[in-house]
């Protein structure tokens, strides 16, 4: 019996959600949410090996990041299918000291002794190369191939049949802090896009309990352009993004029925927003800036104490103090998610902000929190890293 | 008689709108506006002498840059009181080879050979300031002392009596392509502020036109730094504002009570608006994006057509083509005004998107606008100055 | 007789040079340089047309925007192969006033009624492109095809064989403020690259006069982004440039043959210099540090104070008071060079550093101060445009 | 007998450098430097508790977050003296989760329970300071005071005399990979400045190994705005800082003494170089670009086969592949210091380029560092943080 099992037994005594139950109970036991040191007594074996298919994006890099200082993740498998066989520090310079392996193109990926997977690949691809893939393995999709729960949906959005839909029926959709349960047992999490992360988070606890009206929710979310990817574009040359900022995908960006999908799962009713994503001069960093009307009688206070309560226990999800605003480089580089809400001056109304680090908490920060989930670890194992300020 | 004198009397002819009524014309003449190269057949005499009050801060010194390539103004009085004695050259490196007056302190300004004077002052001290100049003197107040005609509301926002109420009756809100003709007979101008600017060119015209409901009314207004000044403010360090957003004055913000007040009166009716200030990593440029409830029966379309007819004699306030959404970028350093309108996820709504030069639009270069229209002349005079890009 | 004529006839009456001397009369007349307002008493009647090949990149563009407020020219022709069809509102959306022809491609450019050209063709394409235009026009062309005297050495850097080599002989190196008499009766001027122009101005007077040893000359210079021009490339994003900084082309980049011919014709002997530039998060702006040897007996104050001298009557290159540091932003849009000398901590050495923007004095605002004096007007007509700060 | 001490032990087992040796032959034992997980199996119980003095700078806040993922130390101790009584996630609200002490006075510091403490306090406070501390406590210190061995140098550069000269003589220079023995038995560890980091690690290995001439050193150093550090200054404003670059305090930065006096020390002779400070458009990153002369004989590939020797073992200071630039984003955050060495055009010279993170190998990084050193840690504890890219 190697280390890696006895550790992991430690967790899973008792079956697959004692682990967690565990942390709730610790969690609880404390009023304020503070840090854990998220590496243990437990020996760092990095006996687990993952793989990471489209590891020469942005998000690919960031998992590389966070699974350096992992305990008990390494990676064995990396696919890039145009830059196979370069070394991983030949397109990232930043990583020439670490022992990482070669990329690969996917065809030639070897799964063999791998556990678990992150998909970095782009919408559209995904499906089909997960579908091929052994159900041995454990996946978290960085993509929006299986984040619609109605593959005619997808179709709609996408201009192009899924190709995996009874798969799709497998599929949890990753947004940690709310389907934490589902995710432990999922062998398929479907991570949440970064605007929807930056707007689920505050207003799926609201609308589960008819805190807020249906009508009328008006977003406007700010984004860094890393969230456009690595691929050269001319829109996203320095020269043209910085010192400026434009909206894009007015109407009909793709996060928009993943954000109606979860809102109206949560109100149990459609919910139809207005959403307006803007490109800001900045490589990470999001904001969404919510506007909301208030069930009658419900208080600009009974927001922000709901949000509060919900969320008291969580460490990577938290509600400023009153007047406090979010500020996106507060966490920059860290899968925090910072909240608060405001009164409007249209009575009955009310302004929330949420603020992530689109690349960590909105893409691959919650990735590996939810693999965590998968393979029973403590969920924030990993992701220990401070923002980066200034 | 100088040749100024003819000059003006070839523009003043008939009376002081004959020269906006001849624009006029000649604006109709054509179909779409294209750029009038400003400077005419005149000689650029540079004869009217101005005076900028308080020139060591960021509007005084766009001013410098325009008035410099003006044909007709030139200035001869800079005021900063903290800086006084200084050269502008030694405030402003960029501007040492320009041959302009020393820095004098306020009370040391000798006001005898100046026509025009543009006010650019802290609010809260500008009241006693121009109340104290002579009458003779035309006023562009880029401070929000004249702004709000009721004075009660100055005390109310501002913490402190209104110190010129007389003054204040007489005071026109200087947002010219709304009250060009009261402008021209104007002798005190209250430059409307930044966030005001974004949001009043699209809205005012719609209300007067009842084409938008008065409720609901959603704004969140993004910024670059330089609306907050010059003044060293730890908030305000590179260290602190790159790579970065977040809002600020949430609820609170003191161009509230301008912005209700023009639409109120544009409405007839009391006007509440939502509106959240977001602070950006750049220098310069603002976004407005502007939700809104449609009256009955009114499309899209006819909030865009409705736009596009009223300003399309306008040469600075352009509506974009179909889909096309405004980048401050690109009327980035330059006097103009670009909006847009899309049709909203929520029925019935539409969102409005505005984007400007805080700098330009947003202050120095209505400014001059203003004034030119108070003195007489074409009003992009000394404006036609392109957007830097990239 | 069209007012253009006359007009011209003002300047050119007694031959080519009187123009330029009378502005030597008159600068001579003035103690310290004051900027001069470009546009005279002329009608400005924009009767003279140009064209600009290549203009969907940074250079034609920013041609564009001066030429737009330049009262003799104007442009009645623009190429661009890949964006044939477009309007360039379609392609530079901050254009979209603009009275402006269409892009075309070049082999369906018409030159019948254009009277001179700037072509902003790539390295390697523009030499033949240019042979094959009639002799009639004038051309400034921004590319290298033409810079090098000696086509051997076009070919040693470039990798092919000079196309156009009798063609060279007859051009004229576009350094404006040192080889003014030629460039007046050039038909074909080569417009400097941006590192050599930082470099050659302040360098270029020092090594005429014997003041800096030939040995040791040791460069380091800075550049914005948008000398990388337009093209998507990975390199170049947002994401990879913002808030880093690294060198590029070390030993081995294009302008450094440029560089030394030009040193090397000042001093009178073959000059080899260290060059290292390097990239910089900003979009315009070159800083060029220059680590020299002085002559025995030279002190810093004379290196200074022969080039102050040399530039006390030109308006663009400036020569900042003791102790100033030269800093891009400073002349950020302008056709301003900043230039200062300081002492070295290593005895008998000088550091000299300059400031230009890489778009402007480094690139199109440089040609358009070209084809003014080979066409006969003030060399700064179109050129008042003061620096963008902040 | 607590684990801490147990774990120590195990270090600190047959004296104070065996640690050190072992890791030694670790290092030795494998060919390329591998990252090694800091984290090793003993127990995280933080037990050492360390204090910083002057908290609230960005050197503090950078320590806070290298400390709060050190398994060993904890911070019992934080000190602001003009933020006295706040909590840090008033001060720094991306610390808001953090479980650490309010800030308080220096003069109600407790150093009851401390072991160890940072000094982050402005230059010339300092060594009243840490003259008055007990000599129980280990101290890094960040500011400049102990790091001139002369104390006359001291008084001629920072204007005043040194108050502290008797322990000026005890404090050790904290160039870790340079005086690696020294600091291990340090008590006052003067840390490095940023520029002089960037520059000694290339230039003492090959000064001290005589393959490069001790004339005619040029430097040109490139550093981010938060060198300067959190104070609210004018020129470092947002609006000042963007998109442009400018250098500083040329010929008489006060970093020059301490690079020249442990330049001197290498060479074993007096060495005056020049050095050309420069601030960047962005908030952390430094490069130097040290332009040498070689000795006899000595070629490009002998420097950089001695720099790659000489760093082989090392896990922080990395040796580039051929021809590859160091680029600072990518070691930013990190404690990382890229070298490479380019052949120059100038015969019998040499371009040397480095990168580093100024606020960490340049400052917090490093001092951490060095204080796991002289606590018997390995050094690299606490400090695996990869860089953030993009």
């Amino acid at each position: 019996m190697n280390s890696m099992v006895s550790l992991r037994s430690v967790f899973m005594d008792g079956g697959c959600n004692s682990r967690f139950q565990d942390k709730q109970k610790m969690l609880k036991a404390r009023k304020k949410p503070v840090k854990v040191l998220a590496v243990s007594s437990q020996k760092a074996d990095k006996s687990i090996k993952v793989g990471i298919l489209g590891a020469s994006g942005y998000t690919g890099v960031e998992l590389i990041r966070f699974i350096a200082n992992h305990p008990y993740f390494s990676i064995s498998l990396m696919t890039a299918d145009r830059k196979a066989g370069q070394s991983i520090g030949s397109v990232f310079p930043h990583l020439i000291t670490q022992d990482l392996p070669d990329l690969v193109a996917i065809k030639d990926a070897d799964f063999s002794n791998v556990e678990a997977v992150f998909c970095c690949l782009p919408h559209g691809t995904t499906q089909e190369i997960i579908n091929g893939l052994s159900t041995r393995l454990k996946i978290v999709d960085l993509s929006a191939d299986f984040r619609l729960q109605d593959v005619h949906e997808y179709a709609e959005w996408y201009g192009q049949p899924h190709k995996a839909s009874e798969l799709q029926k497998e599929a949890v959709y990753g947004l940690t802090e709310i389907y934490r349960n589902k995710i432990q047992s999922a062998r398929l999490v479907a991570n949440p896009g970064c605007y929807p992360t930056s707007i689920l988070l505050p207003l799926v606890p609201l609308l589960k309990d008819s805190l807020i009206e249906l009508q009328d929710i008006v977003i406007v979310s700010n984004s860094g352009v890393s969230g456009a990817g690595r691929s050269a574009k001319e829109a996203n040359l320095y020269t043209e993004v910085s010192e400026g900022i434009f909206s894009y995908g007015i109407t009909r960006h793709r996060h928009v029925p993943e954000i109606e999908q979860e809102l109206s799962d949560a109100a149990n009713s459609k919910v139809t927003v207005s959403f307006t994503p803007t490109l800001m001069p900045m490589s990470r960093g999001m904001q969404s800036t919510i506007n909301v009307k208030m069930a009658p009688g419900v208080l600009v206070e009974d927001l922000k104490q709901h949000l509060k309560k919900f969320y008291e226990k969580e460490e990577f999800v938290v509600v400023l103090p009153d007047g406090q605003a979010p500020h996106t480089k507060y966490v920059q580089g860290s899968n925090g998610c910072h909240i608060n809400v405001f009164p409007d001056r249209i009575p009955g109304r009310a302004i929330i902000i949420s603020a992530i680090d689109n690349l960590v908490k909105g893409a691959s920060g919650q990735a590996l929190q939810n693999l965590n989930l998968m393979m029973g670890f403590p969920e924030n194992t990993g992701l220990s890293c401070m923002p980066l300020f200034p």
